[in-house]
């Protein structure tokens, strides 16, 4: 890049991922010859990619220039940071992964699942720590977030101090230690070039609740309820767990545990000392039938509706150790992300069904309260910090355009106010700043265990498929004699059932087969007569039934020769 | 019905839709050899139901008792009111439907489409008429909602009066004529046998916002604003259109109009007199040009960001006749239907970055309101008609649930409210209710032209094939001779992109020769090696790369000897 993009001594900072989107957070920074990254994310595919299950970022300016890369830096073990590091890692040698001690646990596991844990080199920072490199320095500040130890990040370059708040909100009761106020505000003292800070919540003009409010509110609903109490809430919300195990303790109620996740979140947060309680605290689920209903606390996933999640499976009916009874209470201690409205909706209505009461997050409730910044929150990192630049990150571009615009409004000059799109560089001298011009960027999808096998051919062809099916004519010729040798033979799936259907099907064989004879006769050629074909059974279909299948001739050479 | 339902001189209430779901609003009450429906309304189909146009209900018991069909009346003009009008005259024969003023307008316009408006008696009542049946006799209040003339209907019947209210609100400063507050008050003192009431909004507990505060905000924000001003909002919507043209007028901008839903809102509006202003109040787009910015009001659709409405194509940048201009500033005077936040967030995504200023509703700008009563105006439409029974409609379980506490709370005894699903008969004699039995009903799926033709299986496949394409093996083999005549044809579309992907095909190609080869050897019948093979290769495409396409073998008869 230097040759092209960034100038010698010229500080880059830009993002192959986390700009105008949410997820796919992954930032660097390149002085001369030295990169480092921060976070390493995985996005969960919009609805229109159908089938993949995962999006990362383009890794191409990272594999063509792994000799530069230091390291790479994660702020918090939120899978939209850390997901994507086993893809980096098949493709990108990365020297050294430093993460605080939280995410350092979760990032064990997802390695030890790929098998790559061996072949990587872990270093558990926490806010004490600095680490010096050729040009850059770089150590760590505490914030709030949703998740136990979550940093920011500050870097020192010869061209001035980076800093990249991670994700965070500002709680100044919080369950975990209190956010490092005081380094944010020397680190604004000393002087800043640029802030990188979280946009998520740019739109919502108000400061967020405390997390330690949500719990007392927790706590009061325990205490007004009698039956069993079932809790669902985010897996990896350990501070959120803990306040769910007080309120229980409180209220003499024994907790049991449903989830895969739940589960592990619960040992992880058990061993690192992150939930604090007596040993006999928790039951397994054959205990629960020794307690009294007003003694038993259900803690569970599925707070998103995802249909394979224990509350799912609680409200269908299909979970094999529990199943609602009339008078449970079910306390959603969560919101529904944006496109899981619907879902969860339905898991509410299935609740209701069998019998429970359902208590939701609402401005009576509080219940839950977000991980992210508000505008006020935002203001304040931004008068703690007084950076000369900023750069809104994490988030659509809307949050991202009116983060710039709360940026301004705390004095950041408007000339100084980056909005930028992944990929492209802002460079910083000693002079001052400049889009540099753009590494390659981009979306890789993953399907199974392919990497960026699929492309926009197989999601269109997907979709088409998704809406109307397919409807495969597979005709045998003979192009020496230019005869149909036999019926042809049609199969469909999605379209319509064919075996209700026998007339339709009965027609498109004689139209399919009138349409071969002529077109033999016409002397085209194959890739001729497959193109007409199909125009000719599309328009065909959809006159009838106004239908647009995905029509695929299958014209076999089938020489009697051969025979 | 009669004799296996409902006994002799029992009125019957039931709904065939709008119990539990959202939509699809269709409700009798037959009361011997007579019958009357409320509503036909049609369901736009969850995001699983993929292909599908609209969900309808299932009309067989209607098609069963046709000759006791008296009439179907409309509340009022929404696509889930009426929307399934056309379906149920193509199955049914409705001696006559009745509407309000604008709803009939509508009705006219879709069975003009249809060609039905010949065929079909049309009766538009006000809420001073009364139909006198032979056991029912039927009259109508007016309410407020989000589309003007829109009634409450009033039946009475030789067991008491059922009231239903169609979708309401309760709003004071109303832009269209009040809500009959004494008629509905005068119901409730002559005796309410049953009330079905609206639980769209049972989830809020307020009292939503007038339309005129509306109105009134619009005002202030435009009179603040500088530029063009682009407005979205519901097309049906016509008292918000008027108070967006009247905020035009008042701030001296003339209005063009985009979006063949809103040009159609407005020529309705104002040839049937919703809609009022001076003549030179409308401009084409091509008068735009003579025209300051300061003067310019763009009124369109597309507040859902739905992708083929003008307001989408603005954003994008491919609408043929205009674009975002930096500093036009647009306001969403509307809110994201649930499962419309992602599109809508992306299309004001688009607007900022062509420059645009956005204005949303939120509490702080309050540029929107709902059509259907908060909880406090549910309690008042029960404590106004005073039922002794209480049936929750128009909603998803909870909300029927929860509206049933409501009208508890407000006196209804516990044993009068019932929650009922579709198809379920509530039946009223002299001496109480009970329920009664069930009549069929369901959901029938409507794509393209069929009615009914699409059933599970096709969903079913519709969902494989968007998720992982589908993977067609081709194979002409002499059975005689247990011989595979050619290579395998291997075709896949949505699964990966063969071109890119030979050694794979080649491999697919081998592994099915061989398996073939055995497969005739052990003199399996066709269906027998069908079933294996699909087996076999979906097994073997999920080792080598973790997808599940839909594998369709087809094994074709080419008889040696018939060459």
């Amino acid at each position: 890049m230097n040759n092209n993009i960034l100038r010698n001594n010229e500080l880059g900072v830009f993002a192959l991922g986390g700009l105008g989107e949410i997820g796919k957070n992954t930032y660097c920074l390149q002085y001369n010859d030295e990169i480092i990254i921060i976070d390493a994310g995985v996005k969960f595919p919009e609805s229109y990619l159908l089938g993949i299950d995962y999006v990362i970022p383009d890794y191409q300016y990272l594999i063509d220039n792994q000799d530069k890369i230091k390291g790479l830096f994660i702020t918090h073990g939120h899978e939209d940071h850390i997901g994507g590091i086993p893809f980096l890692l098949k493709q990108v040698k990365i020297p050294r992964i430093y993460a605080g001690h939280l995410a350092m646990g979760m990032i064990k596991n997802k390695l030890e699942e790929h098998r790559l844990v061996k072949s990587t080199n872990l270093i558990t920072y926490t806010n004490k720590d600095v680490f010096t490199f050729k040009y850059m320095r770089v150590s760590f500040f505490r914030t709030n977030h949703s998740i136990p130890d979550s940093y920011g990040i500050a870097i020192e370059t010869p061209v001035g101090t980076i800093c990249h708040t991670g994700d965070f909100k500002f709680d100044f009761t919080p369950i975990g230690p209190n956010a490092d106020l005081a380094k944010m505000a020397q680190l604004g003292e000393k002087g800043v070039l640029c802030l990188l800070s979280d946009s998520t919540n740019a739109e919502l003009p108000e400061f967020t609740l405390s997390e330690r409010q949500v719990g007392d509110n927790i706590k009061d609903i325990f205490r007004r309820i009698t039956g069993r109490i079932i809790v669902a809430t985010f897996a990896s919300n350990i501070h959120r767990v803990q306040q769910i195990v007080e309120a229980s303790i409180a209220t003499n109620r024994k907790i049991a545990v449903f989830g895969r996740s739940m589960e592990a979140t619960l040992k992880v947060g058990l061993d690192l000392g992150y939930i604090k309680c007596p040993k006999d605290t928790f039951v397994g689920p054959e205990e629960l039938k020794l307690l009294d209903e007003n003694q038993i606390t259900i803690l569970c996933t599925g707070s998103q509706g995802e249909p394979l999640a224990a509350l799912s499976r609680i409200a269908d009916g299909t979970h094999r150790q529990i199943s609602i009874i009339p008078g449970d209470t079910v306390i959603f201690s969560s919101n529904p992300i944006p496109g899981n409205a619907t879902s969860v909706g339905n898991t509410i209505n299935k609740l209701f069904r069998a019998g429970a009461n359902v208590i939701t997050h609402s401005p009576l409730t509080d219940t839950h309260t977000s991980g992210h910044a508000g505008q006020e929150e935002q203001k304040l990192m931004i008068q703690l910090i007084k950076p000369k630049y900023f750069m809104p990150v994490h988030g659509e571009y809307r949050m991202l355009k009116i983060h710039g615009d709360l940026a301004i409004q705390c004095g950041v000059k408007p000339e100084n106010v980056f909005v930028l799109d992944n990929g492209q560089v802002l460079a910083f001298s000693k002079k001052g700043a400049r889009v540099a011009g753009a590494v390659p960027s981009g979306s890789i999808l993953i399907d199974g265990s392919g990497i960026g096998d699929i492309g926009n051919v197989v999601i269109r062809d997907r979709k088409i498929l998704a809406n109307d099916g397919l409807l495969a004519i597979i005709i045998n010729v003979d192009l020496a004699t230019k005869e149909v040798l036999k019926k042809p033979t049609i199969i469909s799936r999605g379209f319509i059932f064919l075996k209700d259907s026998i007339d339709f099907v009965n027609e498109l064989e004689t139209e399919t087969l009138s349409f071969m004879h002529q077109a033999l006769q016409a002397k085209k050629n194959i890739v001729q007569i497959k193109n007409d074909l199909t125009d000719y059974l599309s328009n065909y279909v959809y006159d009838k039934i106004q239908r647009r299948p995905m029509v695929i001739p299958v014209i076999m050479n089938v020489k009697r020769s051969s025979a």
